[in-house]
């Protein structure tokens, strides 16, 4: 069993998640106070969350492609994982709608920055089980060995790919600005070629 | 006729109906009683069937792969059922939200759940006719040939996979609860590796 | 250029078309007169404009598919139709839930069961407009020669097959019921197996 | 690393994006004043600009196609500069939605026309740093050698094409329905067959 139609299966998900992202940028209602312009730019919030989802989606869509570039055959285990990466891109639409509507709310800024940066938190530790699974069935997977020494570099590598994330769930109760701000650095660090870059040899494993 | 492109367009069907899912969670109006909190708290019934849908729609993707892995041409046959399944796969999104509806109303509740259930155990039934034109028109098919004794007994166990969204259904007038939660534990039974894994070379022709 | 990323394209366009469809099926309000049961009883044009909308569509795929096949190259005329094809797939659902909003009103009934009937037959039209296309540019695009008696007898017999939407779109002004009974046959009767198959050779080039 | 997956999941951001701009033709209220019919017929910006915007994502499409037909491997400069062009085209449903309701607004009308022409703009420019991306790089991902004169006349070519979407920015300050024929207008030129053609061996690459 080939990961083709793992592949096409996880690519159309992610495809429709990333483009559901714009159901949230509404249009103003026609007559409302202060214009057009105005009413556009009272929703920067949305574009906001809608550019740092699509780019984080983006780089997790690239990260999945390297981490099944070299897989041979995909087993149970393999499917359930990716299914549980695809439930939680899944939400990423909801909770991107959600840190929108309340990112300039007195009340439920805090809870809806946690949300947000929660669930690419939890997105992260599911793509850091579905790399873990892989390299640890590598040889099963892919018909080759890899050094045990490489693999925890690898590991611990992205690991601490999670740490931002984790401080922007933090961050949420004292400022949801600073939440979003720190979601959307991680997404411009892992986007500008470099070190971070996912498509590095080594991260990409 | 090979089978990629019916492979490809029921992947895109499978993946959009499990995407828009999300669409049935809904951000709770800011100044909402009781805070964000509450409100996201309360509506637990849509996040429930969202993870029972969506992880019921992957394992019918991952069947559905097994299915089609073997064979080599598709028919006419093929395509029409293989429709249907769509279909029936494509209306999941409206039964899942009418249950995210009505599970905490007193009125409905227990026709949500039916209808809920009863959607799982008409695609259960599509599906097993899939598999049932799979097996029987192998020859064509495969260019391979099937033991008799081991295509009943694929059917067998297949067909004993639909009597659980039987019990769902017919629990649903006594408690909607119940048939959710039926739904449920079929869901992560399959979706667990072991006896029922449906990447188990018997349970997957 | 070969038709892989066309027929990917078109796919993805037409399995979306076809999931956006169930969008058109609302969950009744809680709470409405009469209970949860009678409301969704009372939206069976919903269900029928659902079922018709998603095999027409189905059958489209199928032709369309059967249409590619031999397909070698595609140049810009294909594109051309083919996008235009895409471009009246794209609208049923808005005519789906148009023909499903107004079947059972008084006014505008028949208007919609014209736009409904009307949207598959510009449909139709198009389609016979690609096959047409891909018949008389056959030695440039399959790197084969096609029998002109061959070629007009396919075209003649697709030619036939608008005729009952033509009477469709006739019969809205009399009938709205009709006009989708007429739409639902046709489904119907190129679904089932027989000479009406879409996938039997001489219909499918 | 090939161009599979990239051109999977950009097919199917780009065909999630044509086909939600039917969303945006919206079913009249039944009982409106003056029927479906006045209804139906007052809506008709709705339909330019999702004709409009079909067609541009669409010839989008096929150039993307032509672009990266001879590429032989994707680099992270690629896929980011592919994210960021299918980000712009994921932003269309909005600014087609936009121009939609407000093409004949009083107030709104040339700030929607700005925001829709310049939304195609930017889509512009983003394909054209695609398509020096590919160029400038071209040994490095197609395995042969470009040369500078040919190089250059492309991407003058292309430079060209913006020419008519910079002109509609500047007529929306002056007249909406300007700025939208304008943009029509070079739909329809890449669509025809001829020079414009976007699959002539020249503009493609």
């Amino acid at each position: 069993m080939t990961t083709s139609r793992t592949e096409a299966f996880s690519d159309g998900v992610i495809a429709i998640a990333v483009t559901l992202l714009v159901l949230d940028i509404k249009v103003p209602e026609p007559g409302a106070h202060g214009g057009l312009g105005r009413a556009l730019a009272d929703q920067w919030p949305n574009y906001a969350a809608y550019v740092v989802s699509f780019v984080t989606i983006g780089i997790i869509w690239i990260n999945h492609h390297h981490t099944l570039l070299r897989v041979r055959r995909v087993d149970q285990g393999l499917l359930v994982i990716n299914l549980l990466l695809l439930l939680t891109i899944g939400v990423l639409p909801f909770t991107t709608s959600l840190m929108a509507a309340y990112l300039r709310e007195d009340e439920g800024q805090h809870l809806a920055a946690a949300v947000y940066s929660g669930s690419f938190l939890v997105l992260g530790c599911v793509f850091f089980a579905l790399q873990n699974y892989v390299l640890s069935t590598r040889r099963r997977l892919h018909d080759e060995r890899i050094d045990p020494a490489l693999r925890r570099s690898i590991l611990r590598r992205n690991a601490t790919g999670l740490i931002p994330y984790a401080l922007a769930v933090v961050a949420a109760p004292l400022s949801a600005y600073a939440s979003l701000a720190i979601c959307g650095a991680v997404a411009l660090y892992y986007a500008l070629p470099g070190e971070g870059s996912p498509s590095s040899s080594r991260a990409s494993q």
